[in-house]
């Protein structure tokens, strides 16, 4: 890529991931308003997990998906929200002291840390049902099939097949070693099915025939386990600070990672090239598809 | 009512019951397959939660609802399975240490205490989406409207405006001695809005306008009430190995119920009260309510 191109795309970043986000913490903010009548509590927790904070990745993926096929924005923030709310509903109940025990997150505290325990699990919860009862909502699309498939496709990404499955491989995988696949198969259920979710809605949304969704699946696919790379390089470095939550928790649990298997220098190689195999499913698009290429560029480059 | 008729219907709902809960322990057995992956033990967590256990009152008024539209029985046993994998999940991160620390459900351990905390709160998690995915799935109605709906009502059952909203109100209501409108709505929030929505599954398969529906969400609404204090009596008489868990948690906790605020005897007549409007509802119907009838009647009759 020449490097006004670079320069361009990184800008255009920028400026969608400071628009989204004041998007998402907006959708929130309005949704989640406290009712008094002793659930105060419970919504305050919410607020405080789902919005102003987070690189809004996960809507960010949907709105340039959606760009793909000039979606509705408005729809594909909907589709967006939902799925950071199963985002931030799965960091609340990770966090817990018998999951990861982690008292930092998005660079505050973690919403039991701040609010208790049972509410973290409330809180968790109720960010669940509200994903589905986003989408469910006709504003998110007027086809009940849509909204039927977008539905189906997002419990089966969330539930035992996808990432709560992921969860507890990662769980059961303390003290075992994994090798290059099982840690690619774990991966691809904890974090990727959320991932290739968000790119796969905007595929629902325009009821793409399934043949057609082979590139955008395979983009989807590639960032999702680029991202886990950066994610374990940022673990690997030990910096608290620029990742805004605890570091270094993987080597302490014994658990094997892409840095740990491969290395640092052959880690970082692997997510360049599953960066370039992203871009390259993008090219029969043109500048339309330039969001997502700019997600996938700096997916491996970010240091938080 | 006549005796012979009590009889009658009493034998009818003891048949019902049988048939329905070998049914729900069928259907999550065959979905609750544990893939050889790493999963093993979060499958294992969810059968031990959903599989054997419960009165399955939840899939048995779903049942007994779609006979008074001629509902194909198969369709609404998979609603009343998802219903019932949402009443499970609800139970599994109720009975965790940081909320009510129960070691004893349905008879026999609860999850976390036979399978860990974290696989406890992964269980709920998974069964959660399940649920979902279960109404999603085009086996649940033909009609993409339906599913849709279906899925809105459950998710806003479910969450922060139904039963998670009526935990925190539970949560907070330690040491507040709420008064009976305060009680009311708490537990309308907690239990009743799943218990509603059993039924109102029903109405909305049948795409019944909102008017026709009064009398069935009446209905619902007096059960769900009858319940709740059917349950307050047996927490109060303190017989743990009737109820199957652990019992006098809310007075131990400080917590108004129905019966604490109304007296023993009270409590009883008013549950009485509500089990005869809930019949009344259904006075325009004839035999086909008749199962409807039978688990309103018998509904404060239990002793567990």
């Amino acid at each position: 890529m020449p490097i006004d191109t670079i320069d361009r795309l990184a800008s255009e970043l920028e400026a969608e991931t400071a628009s989204v986000s004041a998007d998402v913490d907006d959708f929130f903010a309005r949704l989640l308003t406290p009712p008094r009548d002793g659930r105060e509590r419970l919504y305050e927790a919410m607020r405080h997990g789902a919005i102003g904070g987070g690189k809004r990745l996960r809507p960010l993926l949907t709105i340039a998906a959606s760009r793909l096929f000039a979606i509705d924005p408005i729809r594909a923030l909907r589709v967006g929200c939902a799925i950071e709310a199963i985002h931030t509903y799965s960091l609340i109940h990770d966090d817990l002291p018998c999951m990861d025990d982690a008292d930092l997150r998005r660079g505050k505290s973690s919403v039991h840390k701040a609010f208790g325990e049972a509410e973290a699990v409330l809180a968790g919860d109720s960010l669940h049902a509200l994903a589905f009862e986003i989408l469910a909502h006709q504003a998110t699309h007027d086809d009940p099939w849509v909204r039927s498939d977008l539905l189906l496709e997002l419990a089966r990404a969330v539930g035992p097949s996808g990432m709560a499955g992921g969860q507890m491989m990662d769980l059961a995988a303390e003290g075992l070693r994994l090798d290059l696949p099982a840690i690619t198969r774990l991966q691809q259920l904890k974090t990727g099915a959320l991932i290739e979710y968000c790119v796969e809605a905007a595929c629902i949304m325009v009821k793409l025939p399934a043949e057609a969704r082979t590139p955008y699946r395979g983009y989807a696919r590639n960032i999702g386990l680029a991202f886990q790379i950066a994610d374990d390089l940022i673990d690997h470095s030990g910096d608290e600070s620029a990742a805004g939550k605890p570091t270094g928790r993987d080597a302490d649990a014994g658990k094997a990672t892409f840095v740990s298997l491969l290395g640092e220098d052959r880690a970082r190689q692997q997510a360049g090239v599953l960066v370039s195999q992203a871009i390259e499913h993008l090219s029969d698009h043109g500048p339309e598809a330039d969001l997502l290429r700019a997600i996938a560029r700096f997916a491996v480059e970010r240091d938080h």
